[in-house]
């Protein structure tokens, strides 16, 4: 069992095949969650899984399981997975590697006929994202307790249409009670989606913990005029405020270097009109710490930062936190199965704390839960020019398949 | 002659009634040129000038002319008229005001039987707004010689659909070839867009000039990653780089205060997501000033800002201009008849410089011009609140009315 590996030639052209779903013309995945595009991926993981034997359920957040009996069928099963949903403009592995990985290691396990003592179970969270519906993670939220399900049902993308009338609508509105089963533990592979493991040619990353975050809303309402008319002087322009909070924001990242971040990703514009001076402006903030004291120091500098802007620009400024995720701990005994993981199959590693949140940091608050980190060639991620190494994923997927058995082992012992 | 009034209660209602084409429920008006809205509106103009027996003919960008009789059929036409296209979100004065103010005068010349010696042509000209097609003013433009038709047939929209074939889809794309007749001279009633008036309870601006302006199509290249992972000195950030221009434009235009004027009205930011760092952001830039040397050195001091910034954001920012009007000044003559017109009627009035572009700007070149304005209350437009007082706007018709008759006394004398 030791010296059991997946197979990584087929590891990688199920990656190359399944980005056809939402596939673009420059090579990444458009795959919004609970778009057409998610219920074709959906469609065919489920198939997958159901041809090698899993029993596959649905909870109510669309959340699917793909169950592998163990020996002992009253044991909690030991869980990985990730995510199939992408950014607007994304890559071909964010969360996809993760899910393909574990879907890989079902295939090596069933050709092996390898019966491991707890059941296994892969998982794919739906809306890891966060981009059509916002807040991120929500899926993997409900199931750890962050959200109860009928706060997830009612989100709305911007074009007002529900989480769960999409649910139903891509037929993934299932009848499990999210959060309704134990899970042993739970390991997530990832691309990095970071410069760290690529930059110091690292192929392993031991992930310890995840920074905190805090996402905001943010709604400026001035007023608008003609841009020929308005003296300067009399001008509420939203979009100079928005533009002021915009630089501010970078300020206190940079303030908290180097850990700090913090992120304008998200602008809309009204009227938007280029002889307009713009009336309101919509807009998301994106702040990032590993060390909750100093987020919060970031959140109050925010604060002061917008009713500073406000005042200035003689704008309304509404900002409302929508996700406040503090810095994660890993369980130590998960992250050192990993480490044990990659030290015995001799890949060179390092411990790393994750900069994006992602399923496992929820997860983390109810099950002992790791993850694996993977490089991406030059850093970028959310973007389709994402990248990551055959050799390198495969070494990840390899890393991926001996915590989970050792786990196993850990647990009969 | 002198006696002459139009009917007051008439133009109010017709601007009321028509309003519908493209009302909202904030009771603006939504009519982007060539829209179905603005079709409408056409239609229904035409229409209304075939029953006062006017000769209706529309050139090749779209401009509709409706032609009076006069005495001698061999003299010019003198002109009047304004546009019917409006903002996104616009009200139902801008433009609007000066063409039905024209139509109420066919109206009153045809009920009182006066014949003018010079023929009388009112106009409406297609899309002064530019915020569907960039630049502005492009129908008076290809009519006053400044942009060929074959130019503004090629505009597109930012769905890609082309000016000639928005014509010919709403069928106005006419055979009269752009700018084929001369005019005796031109006349527009136009509400302020500003505050002064309103302010200084003036009822009748007297139009001597108007400002110059630049505007300016924004690229900026950044590479969009991940906002969790990606530490901030690594970052390409187009937002970033975006704010800091918006900011920096608004500082060039207190610079050169009172009269400088700078406006980042739309923003398109790619890909739009909150937890992704903008990889591109396409954005414009209004600079205005009276004076052509002060517009010079504003755009000079952009053209700096703008390679800053790169630099500093480490972005690739291309800016192209795409209009540049210098500032204008008006035919002292058709001045001189709007302020004796204004006089004799007994109303306040001042002279003013306008903030705005219009029309009469481009017929300007070629053309005598001078233009009437009203107020709006509190200086809003561009906004579904634009207002006008129905005795001011009155009189701004009357002085219209009467500024057409004066003239074509004195081309007689």
């Amino acid at each position: 069992m030791r010296d059991l590996r997946v197979n990584g030639e087929r590891l990688w052209s199920t990656i190359v095949e399944t980005s056809r779903f939402g596939g673009t013309p420059g090579g990444g995945v458009t795959r919004l969650t609970l778009s057409d595009e998610d219920r074709q991926a959906r469609d065919w993981f489920v198939a997958q899984c159901r041809t090698l034997g899993c029993i596959v359920t649905v909870d109510e957040v669309g959340n699917v399981f793909a169950l592998r009996a163990g020996r002992d069928s009253t044991r909690s099963p030991i869980a990985f997975g990730s995510h199939l949903d992408t950014q607007p403009s994304g890559g071909r592995f964010d969360g996809i590697a993760g899910v393909l990985s574990g879907l890989e290691i079902m295939r090596t396990l069933s050709e092996n006929r390898v019966v491991t003592d707890s059941p296994l179970e892969l998982v794919n969270w739906t809306n890891e994202e966060g981009s059509r519906f916002a807040p991120t993670m929500i899926a993997s939220g409900a199931f750890s307790g962050i959200y109860t399900t009928a706060y997830a049902h009612g989100l709305k993308d911007r074009q007002g249409n529900t989480f769960r009338g999409e649910l139903e609508r891509i037929g993934y509105l299932g009848d499990r009670p999210a959060g309704d089963h134990r899970l042993a533990a739970y390991f997530e592979l990832h691309i990095e989606q970071g410069p760290i493991l690529d930059q110091e040619h690292v192929t392993i990353g031991v992930v310890t913990g995840a920074q905190g975050q805090r996402w905001y809303d943010v709604t400026v309402k001035g007023r608008d005029s003609h841009a020929g008319a308005t003296p300067m002087p009399t001008r509420h322009d939203a979009m100079l405020a928005c533009a002021r909070v915009t630089d501010g924001v970078n300020r206190i990242a940079l303030n908290h270097a180097p850990a700090g971040m913090g992120t304008v990703g998200l602008v809309e514009v009204r009227p938007n009109s280029r002889n307009v001076i713009p009336g309101r402006v919509f807009f998301t903030v994106d702040l990032r710490h590993p060390d909750a004291a100093v987020l919060t120091l970031m959140h109050e500098e925010y604060a002061e930062l917008v009713s500073w802007v406000a005042s200035e620009t003689r704008t309304e400024i509404a900002s409302e936190c929508v996700m406040d995720l503090p810095p994660t701990k890993f369980n130590e005994r998960c992250v050192q199965t990993v480490r044990a993981a990659a030290e015995g199959l001799g890949y060179s590693h390092r411990d790393i704390v994750s900069g994006p949140g992602h399923d496992a940091v929820n997860v983390a608050r109810v099950v002992p839960a790791a993850m694996v980190f993977v490089p991406c060639i030059g850093g970028i991620s959310h973007n389709e020019a994402e990248a990551a190494r055959p050799d390198e994923l495969v070494a990840g997927a390899n890393v991926l398949l001996q915590s989970i058995l050792e786990y196993d082992r850990q647990l009969s012992a």
